[in-house]
């Protein structure tokens, strides 16, 4: 990539609980590359998107058929990939305090190392990320001081930071995780879509 | 192909009315023929599944952003597709008598180009498949009369077949259209899954 010019960008919303984030998140930095597409990860809240459309917990619990086929569907992703694979209990993980600690790491320089980390934690080994003592022990393991960090984390700006970034995927019309939006307004919703949103970012169709 | 040895088979559940059932249509010949795999074709009625969910229209219509994507999703495979694309109005089309009619069809040679051409007229040209008299136009442009397959399609037995085919979906785990399943039982959701499924169909993995 030549540093000179912009790259074009693609923007990458994901909730730290979807289970097609997994995938995404850890695939897609070196598919960006090869495509010469700098992402911008944008971690948000599925939750309050769900209940606003009345649903009480992940549409993967409510239906169960759906549900069923997404573990075995992801199962085979996996597999595929050469990712470790493993059902997180409960299932969704409460992503907040994560999602919150990913904003601060995103305007410092270990923000996406933290994101696939969260990832791997949480989908690669089936830990639970709902709590500031997995989250401090995944920053621990990233070899950065937890105290701080949570403590910015918790701060009302910041607490108002990933609000207004939850209020922002609302609005630009997206309903699911993960989704990629190019720079002129193209959404693409789900991890069979990444390679199709690097494509149009760069070639603009 | 050799015919003297059995391919691989991998069964084609889909409703007419389903949106991304229209490029998987279109393509599975041609994709199965380069893999090596026989399809059999499988309508069914997604409503009465959809019923049991509590739904009373297409989830498409039930939540509009997801909606409003899958359209805008569409109309962009249809175009990497090279396939038309208009919407149909009323959406969804009630496909009741397309499925009945598909069901003779598919016992005698005309099925598939049957299935095809439903999915060309309403998702290609926007027309209604929801009446008789569009059925039989559809009939009458494959130069089939339709007085007798319309009789066929109407009869007792055939409703029953229909009924016993989408009953036979709830059993087998769908939810959705389109679905693959291989004849080992592993089930695979969505247009972009066709190839993976394909793959599994021929090596088993």
């Amino acid at each position: 990539m030549n540093p000179s010019i912009n790259p074009p960008a693609l923007d990458f919303w994901f909730d730290f609980a979807s289970t097609y984030s997994y995938p995404a998140a850890l695939r897609i930095s070196e598919r960006a590359e090869d495509a010469e597409v700098a992402i911008n990860f944008r971690p948000f809240l599925l939750g309050p998107m769900f209940k606003a459309q009345g649903w009480t917990s992940s549409p993967f619990n409510l239906y169960p058929a759906k549900g069923g086929y997404m573990w075995r569907d992801l199962e085979r992703i996996c597999a595929d990939l050469g990712l470790p694979f493993m059902r997180p209990d409960p299932f969704p993980q409460n992503s907040l305090i994560a999602a919150r600690v990913a904003l601060v790491g995103l305007r410092e320089s270990w923000g996406e190392e933290f994101c696939l980390e969260v990832f791997r934690s949480q989908f690669g080994e089936g830990r639970r990320i709902d709590d500031t003592d997995a989250i401090a022990q995944i920053l621990a393991r990233l070899e950065i001081a937890p105290e701080l960090v949570l403590k910015a984390a918790l701060s009302e700006d910041n607490k108002a930071r990933l609000r207004d970034q939850t209020d922002e995927a609302a609005r630009r019309g997206i309903f699911g995780a993960p989704t990629f939006i190019t720079a002129d307004g193209e959404l693409f919703w789900g991890n069979d879509r990444l390679e199709r949103a690097l494509l149009w970012a760069k070639q603009g169709i």
